[in-house]
């Protein structure tokens, strides 16, 4: 078979593998009865296992070599072996028993973590995440980096991407932003949260989820919405991305805002074409790129005044106690600035903050600077010095998340490349189409999702990260947007 | 390794693997988007010869031989080795060319027979189901067989059983039961279907399945309930045994019968130790048995007199029009005889008639007795034979069931043996549990499903059918039991 023929081959092989597994996993976190996890898990571990052999196979390599020294591919293609060919050193490059031990470290950290969660104690975590970080420092060497060890952990995340690069990205947005925040708090008039407090039954809210995600052009022919603990989106196959979500009882948007953020996520993969599935650049251009498309559908859209003015009679015929609330009213309530402990509970103007306190961590970590017995100092202080709260305990603290459980290191900052993403991104859309509030105002998401589609979704991973943006904006990624969006944005809201 | 542990490994193997297919086969019918099929049949296509490679592995078949020779293996383990080793005879029989040639006819007949059925145009198909009868008698000559070539085929579905030996169970069967039924038609006082008859909204219904299968005994903790195109139940592991039902809007007890029939099923799935599923023993004593666990959940249970007097509320709680019905109405309702055109409508009187016209059929196809272009006529004929009805045309005759369009011949007879071991196993039952009426009128299924479990469940498929049906009986299959169930219970209802 010619080269290029049985490395497509293997792709399909190891895909069809991969989509096997992504149900397996989305079933693991929407229907499987609880007593189905131990099978479950060894099943998982299974198709891994075939997975691997197939990804580190020196039939793979070699096919991978040829073909970075042709000049005939199409784009695709070099996109493809570009990918697959970095993703294959990276995974040759660890020991296989250095792997192994990671992942039985990986297991007894996560297990650490919820118990140490629980009891808020890190010291019952500290010697798992003492491991985890040895780890994490072994693979950057094996990895390899210019700058920093840290570096090698970014790159999966966010390829070309460096700690010294982040680092003058996030300059700006802190010197902005901190006064900012202070001056939200000091001079600014807050929106009443209040209108948003009651009981809504969550039947009602999954409904509303459903219709919303049906009118921001989010294709149920190709795609299914399930509960989960945690909202997520998967990629089963090509014309198989599905949606979770979770409601509460108590707040009538977090299962919107979750909606709107795994439709983002989901009108990315659908609206990838076979092709880009078939040849392993359906994860799209980064992870910070596809946040950036989860952040634009929720915040930029769903968080604005015209997305309000449409929703407001759709909002208050799922939940009929809001049906008296203005939009005017519903779009300031939902756009509350509050200096919060918990990341995920963060809005738009403090989010950023939490990841850069982990990103300094976690850096600081990785590349030896600090010790991880020092975190839980470390973190509340930066707590104070960013945001000005302090957590009473670790577990609204240092133990909050669980990627580093796992030894996900270098994965927070995608969370905050996505937002800048998503405002530089934006900006181009605004000038692309002047109409734009006009057409959300209407409920017309057609123009919106096609735009998206021609510059963002139908690409994959084709072009890498500042690539795309380029392309995109005429600039590489610039904190400016985002700076001017949340000012302008919350100064308005707040009456500055 | 000890060999016993390398078999018990490559099992384990194939077991993670059959997990995951169960999984994608399972969502393919209840949650996947349309769009997904292409890619899904790709990935169960690759489960699928994953796990056919090492089901017919030299090292499996060295392992076999190995332990066949052996008298230290527990009577789990020496079932085991021998079920798993007829499997593997027979997957080895077959030359692969043939097999592949085979699974292409395969879908072929499938596409045919739909359009054929849909068109109500027996020619369309005929071709095909040539075909497929040419690669079956094929088979059968490479499996071997002692009387005739039909019996190659019925092994997998209930090993041991043989045509001579089913013609001599059907023989009574007929020679009561036709004069019966017609006893019934000419003498009977039909109950009253009409209190049946109405709207029946599909969600309030599939409470009232999901509440029913609680009642009966099915562990959610291990399972999950989820609507499909047809009802059926799957084992994905042990822990994980979920069933799949359907609700018509116009039939208030097709979705409850549909429940109590699948629940019936994973009650024997759910019953079984883990050490079953990893020896292979899973699938049960036969498939005749599996069905006698659904029927006797279904009709000597569901369709009795005590089970609606204890249902008569219940009904009337999901289903407030047929709150005023009395149980002995609701009772005859469920019970009404009525010979017609289609197996899966049939009733108990009458659903062995529809077997018996398929076995007839398909045995004498099977053994060269008979041309598939004289099915058509054959089918009216043993219609009017059996039960003095005729199709109006082929899509309600002959080209009613999927079976035949997948080459599967010698699947029929189950369904009838399922009838009449449910009627033994249930004569026993009565006997060792006097109070049972009493029991189930109370709702209280604890005991019976305690005995089920005790009696059948718990051995999975260590004993042979045969061997488990004398066991629990003292004497092999005899349709004695079955003609005097049929016939005291539809006596009393239509008063003869």
């Amino acid at each position: 078979m010619e080269t290029l023929d049985t490395y497509k081959a293997i792709l399909g092989e190891i895909g069809k593998l991969r989509s096997a597994k992504s149900l397996l996993a989305w079933d693991q976190q929407t229907h499987m009865p609880g007593a189905g996890s131990a099978a479950r898990a060894d099943a998982l571990g299974k198709l891994s296992r075939l997975g691997f052999e197939l990804a580190t196979s020196d039939e793979l390599g070699q096919c991978i070599e040829e073909l970075e020294a042709r000049d005939d591919l199409s784009d695709e293609e070099a996109a493809s072996v570009r990918d697959v060919g970095r993703q294959y050193r990276r995974q040759k490059a660890i020991p296989p028993d250095l792997f192994e031990a990671f992942t039985i470290a990986q297991s007894k950290g996560q297990a650490a973590w919820a118990e140490a969660r629980a009891k808020a104690d890190f010291a019952h975590f500290r010697p798992n995440l003492e491991k985890l970080v040895d780890f994490a420092r072994q693979f950057a060497e094996y990895y390899g980096y210019e700058d920093t060890p840290y570096d090698a952990l970014l790159e999966p995340f966010e390829p070309g991407m460096t700690s010294r690069r982040l680092r003058k990205i996030i300059e700006p947005l802190k010197a902005e932003l901190v006064p900012f925040l202070e001056r939200i708090a000091a001079e600014g008039t807050p929106p009443d949260a209040d209108v948003l407090v009651g009981s809504f039954p969550v039947n009602m809210q999954r409904e509303m989820s459903r219709r919303t995600l049906e009118i921001i052009g989010y294709d149920y022919g190709s795609g299914a919405l399930d509960d989960a603990p945690h909202p997520f989106t998967t990629e089963i196959a090509h014309g198989d991305v599905r949606i979770t979500n979770r409601y509460e009882e108590d707040d009538p948007v977090s299962g919107l805002f979750g909606a709107l953020h795994e439709g983002g996520h989901a009108l990315y993969g659908q609206g990838m074409g076979e092709n880009l599935y078939k040849l392993s650049l359906s994860d799209g251009a980064s992870f910070g790129i596809h946040e950036s498309q989860s952040r634009l559908i929720e915040n930029q859209i769903g968080r604005s005044r015209p997305f309000w003015r449409f929703f407001q009679p759709i909002i208050g015929e799922f939940l009929p106690q809001l049906a008296g609330v203005d939009a005017e009213a519903l779009y300031r309530a939902v756009n509350v600035v509050s200096p919060s402990l918990i990341r995920v509970e963060a809005d738009e103007v403090t989010y950023n903050f939490h990841i850069m306190l982990r990103f300094e961590l976690e850096s600081a970590l990785i590349n030896g600077e600090t010790a991880v017995a020092d975190l839980p100092a470390l973190w509340n202080d930066a707590m104070q010095r960013y945001l000005g709260v302090s957590p009473n305990d670790d577990a609204d603290g240092v133990l909050q998340d669980v990627h580093w459980s796992m030894g996900a290191f270098g994965y927070f900052p995608s969370y905050m490349l996505g937002n800048l993403y998503a405002a530089q991104v934006a900006t181009a859309l605004r000038a692309d189409r002047p109409n734009l509030d006009a057409e959300i105002e209407a409920g017309d998401f057609e123009p919106l999702v096609s735009w998206l589609r021609e510059k963002v979704h139908q690409f994959g991973g084709v072009h890498r990260a500042e690539d795309l943006i380029r392309r995109i904006t005429g600039e590489g990624l610039n904190a400016k947007h985002f700076i001017d969006y949340v000012v302008g944005k919350f100064s308005d809201i707040y009456r500055l």
